[in-house]
């Protein structure tokens, strides 16, 4: 038996010193309860719900945001997005489209048919004269197109049209606008998927966690080491350090403008942020260093910006869009501004050759399973209230507390909807056949 | 952005002028509360368990009703029914059959003998004199046998035997006897299960879905869209209207005689219903009608009768058999009087070729989807409360009601058996082996 | 209609004259309340981890026990185990074992690294100053290794070091130290895997329901019958009683020395259990009885010893670790003194030829699934409510009170940990892919 007095795990005992904007104390927590209270996402923002690829001239598909059920549907190239639950008996537009003509949709089962652009119910295929009918409807949300991208506005039922705010505010900051505030002095500038001639190349696939917990491993700065063996940075030779680490309490900047995205950004690889070579304990030591220079952001509803990667002139966003409060759809999408049809073809081409496999997959692969490898410890509340965080979680703290500060609503946990109900049935039905929940609607066949 | 006002989910804003009938406000709502509350299904009510095939001479299988694991045994010909749950530790006698003897059955795992007629506990096969022995059993569920079906009396532990209703109390009301009160001006006379000379063919398998949902969709008359491009339709050429829509309070008769089953009968293609042949604001019209005449009728504890289908001369019978709040055995049946048997040669020739493949798959295959689908919306009471139901629901309101009214007990919740325990590691095994739960007994192989 | 008055479930009423020690009344049943708490299992007692063979040199695996989850490595020989959730995000170390000396464990992640001997967080790989470090860490639990097992102490966070007993003491009793008090007429000496030359040849693998059901069944003396039919009592000419039947109320003696074990040893094949031959109301009778005379008794945590089994100068035993409320890891280990190279040969040589294929497959495969066979009756409390139990369930009575008077605490549920949260989507994924919930840790692949 060992003699020695084991420590066990307890409440840190630190004593002072440290920034305050560092510390998860008591107070510090409080203002980030709205955070912990959005398991199942923020309402009332902007989502990214397919690629434009995915929803041809009069596909229907339907999906899950923050618990709710959403059809959409391309009419003359235009996008349209509709609560996908019936109001007569619940069941999803989407799992076998019917559409009649191009401004509704019709529920395949009973024949309720909805106003595309607004919702309302305007008629019952075998039922003309309800008194149900133009009195009731089911929500409309708000839809933009962009870059190869349909994003969708995500509402609570009472969000007026008035209030919705531009695609822009929930995007990460725009360059070479925000140049002055944010200056980038190693790397080139940023394009916006707003940008003329922006290209967008991606993938979703849904991981198996809670966005928040996904979202926090994005932008963190500490977790290099997951990354050291990855096939990119050897193919590229980088030579990463252990890590980084913040030297003063400005190394991370709110963006809090009124009218503009809400989030911060990080001043990696300035003076503000030191590498750590080596660590004298363990004898590692980091030798001929040669870094890819990046700089991360994240704005709100969870949006990263990785600027200067995978390499110059691109910029990879991601999301991490909730399906239901554990699991989430995870975005990764490298934009580059391609002025003709010869740069767009040489971006296509070096991202299915390069940036698909070791980067997207890969290299943020390890992403996803460090980010479903927490989810045990925070699903049941353990992590929220045991987790003992450092001087470099600075980052989620901070995050945590602006995500707090100008959210426009905390999602409700999702009702009558797939997931929501965790030991449905037809969840072990399609378990049984090999199928995991994920992000779309299965269709049915008949 | 649309400038419109989008009309979002809300409370229905009727203003009068629809009978009451047809009005699912809170006070009809609260004349259907048991209905609401009987998840688990309705106690005290004869129920299908198995086609006489499925247990030879002598086998011994298990099944799940109502939340109550039942075993039955045939014996010289004549077909016994026990809980499926060993007083002593738990196990499910059906999982191991053991029998020693006509008279009873043994628990595989410790010798507790059951007798096959009263569940008294008559023996322990190592243990002849223990003070339980004479003292306690296991309920037994009265049986009858009647056209290759073996129907089972799920009772509670209490019911008397004295009580137990026969089963045509539990039927589709009956012809030529109930010929005058329910007169069919359209179709010959329909079979019963009961008449000499009846003939049962069908199927049952498990749908993932309560079994209340299956049931309402089972004489709902405004689904018709949905089968519309069935083979079967297109086979038989027949032109389905859009939809049938009531036109009187009378279109539905309540089936409560005090010596009989109780239901409704629905007065389908009489004047009392109109078909629906056009919806103006899609310009969708039907020409050339060419209709199924068919009548339903449904009764507790859950049985659907349709008339003159799909042809003449014959009923589909269904039921929605709870196996647990989200789950139900679905049985279709069809009922034919084949006086030779050359009559049921060719009964069971058409059904192998035509009415397996085209109507009770095919069909029904769409209605089972139909009903699955609707799951998600009800499994949390979101359906319950949110559900905006128009004229046509005439028929699920008034069922509701009766089935309130007339039933004979409200199912308790399962207690110590499969699917009551939602997340037990057997299911999960099971999953992982790709096996869903359903309504028989895994036996276990040595 | 059968006319007999059906005897149904309900509450035994035995009229006296049996006794006390077989009846399970109410104030039988608070005798052992303890137990009925310990879902989670017993903490602080040794349970087996690993086989030697399955941690060699420098290999770490993750382990989950009492809900805790654990990891093992093993440097220079020797094994330590620590809790396997980091103190920062809780991701369990040995998902992706990262190590830098012989002295610590690194998390994967963000590298914070613990001292292998006491737990403390040593360093963080990029974080070397940080105040965290030297004041918190993880639980250490002891380890000791032993005839090709590895044993670790499970512990709760503040059980003092010094309070931490002998092995022994969580270990069957031995002989011949404890020959005089627990003679063995028919058979011989029962080796330990304490003993000098013990070899202990075995498996393990997960059973899929609560521990103390399968450890009920362990020496459960009435279930002869589940084993009738098994290959190795047919390949034997073993003839099976039907049973046997305490005849005494000193049918089963405590063990509850205060510097020892705790647990109780059961007089089988003495006088005081008569073997069952025959049951006359089923005419089944035993001939030319041939049995194979074992002992049993189990200790805590739970630690079934059967003596003179599968054969003489072997002892079989059995360990139900609890992995969570409703899973357990079921081992099962034969021991036998092998004094040379060439005992050692042949036991291992007739391990794998016979008792692997024939006891612990085979005739313990029955015993797995009977086990399993209960657990929907146990696991919502239905079966500790309403089994009714009989004179031969005077083991499990006795056991249930021992075990209540003598473990040294009850697990708490486990939390932030897989299987605690019952609906984790990480749970579905693996279903989804063909894996049942066990007992060790998915290693991440890059």
């Amino acid at each position: 038996m060992n003699d020695s007095t084991p420590i066990r795990r307890r409440v840190r005992t630190a004593t002072g010193g440290i920034s305050d904007s560092r510390v998860n104390d008591a107070k510090t927590q409080s203002q980030y309860q709205p955070y912990k209270d959005a398991a199942w996402g923020f309402i009332n923002h902007w989502y990214p719900a397919l690629f434009s690829e995915e929803l041809g001239e009069d596909a229907v598909e339907g999906i899950q945001i923050c618990g709710i059920p959403i059809v959409l549907r391309r009419v003359n190239g235009k996008v349209f997005a509709l609560k996908d639950q019936c109001i007569h008996r619940g069941v999803r537009l989407s799992a076998k489209p019917m559409c009649f003509d191009k401004k509704s949709i019709t529920c395949w089962y009973h024949g309720f048919t909805f106003d595309l652009e607004t919702g309302t119910l305007v008629t019952i295929v075998a039922n003309e004269e309800d008194k149900l009918i133009g009195t009731t409807g089911i929500t409309s949300y708000p839809v933009q197109e962009v870059c190869g991208m349909i994003f969708v506005f995500v509402r609570a039922d009472d969000f007026p049209d008035a209030d919705v705010p531009p695609l822009s505010h929930d995007l990460p900051v725009r360059f070479p606008e925000r140049s002055e505030e944010f200056p980038h002095p190693l790397w080139p500038a940023a394009p916006s998927i707003l940008d003329e001639n922006a290209v967008a190349l991606g993938m979703h696939r849904t991981g198996f966690t809670n966005w928040r917990i996904a979202c926090e491993n994005g932008f963190d700065n500490a977790h290099i080491l997951v990354h050291k063996d990855n096939t990119i940075v050897q193919a590229m030779n980088w030579v990463l350090p252990l890590g980084i680490l913040p030297t003063s309490d400005d190394c991370i900047s709110p963006i809090e403008d009124e009218d503009g995205p809400k989030g911060m950004m990080q001043w990696l690889f300035t003076d503000r942020w030191a590498p750590v070579l080596e660590n004298k304990m363990l004898d590692i030591k980091v030798e001929g260093l040669n870094g890819r220079f990046y700089r991360t952001s994240v704005v709100l509803p969870g949006v990263l910006m990785v600027e200067n990667w995978p390499e110059e002139h691109i910029v990879q966003y991601e999301w991490y869009v909730p399906i239901t409060e554990d699991t989430h759809e995870y975005w990764e999408v490298l934009v580059k501004v391609c002025p003709d049809e010869k740069a767009q073809k040489d971006f296509k081409y070096r991202f299915d050759r390069v940036f698909l496999p070791l980067c997207l997959h890969g290299f943020n692969d390890c992403d996803l399973y460090a980010r479903e490898a927490m989810h045990d410890f925070y699903a049941d509340g353990t992590g929220w209230d045991n987790e003992q965080l450092v001087s470099t979680d600075v980052s989620p703290i901070t995050w945590r507390k602006i995500a707090s500060r100008w959210n426009r609503g905390i999602a409700p946990p999702g009702r009558g909807v797939e997931n929501a109900t965790k030991h449905s049935p037809i969840k072990y039905r399609r378990l049984s056949e090999g199928k995991a929940p994920g992000y779309f609607v299965e269709k049915i066949n008949d």
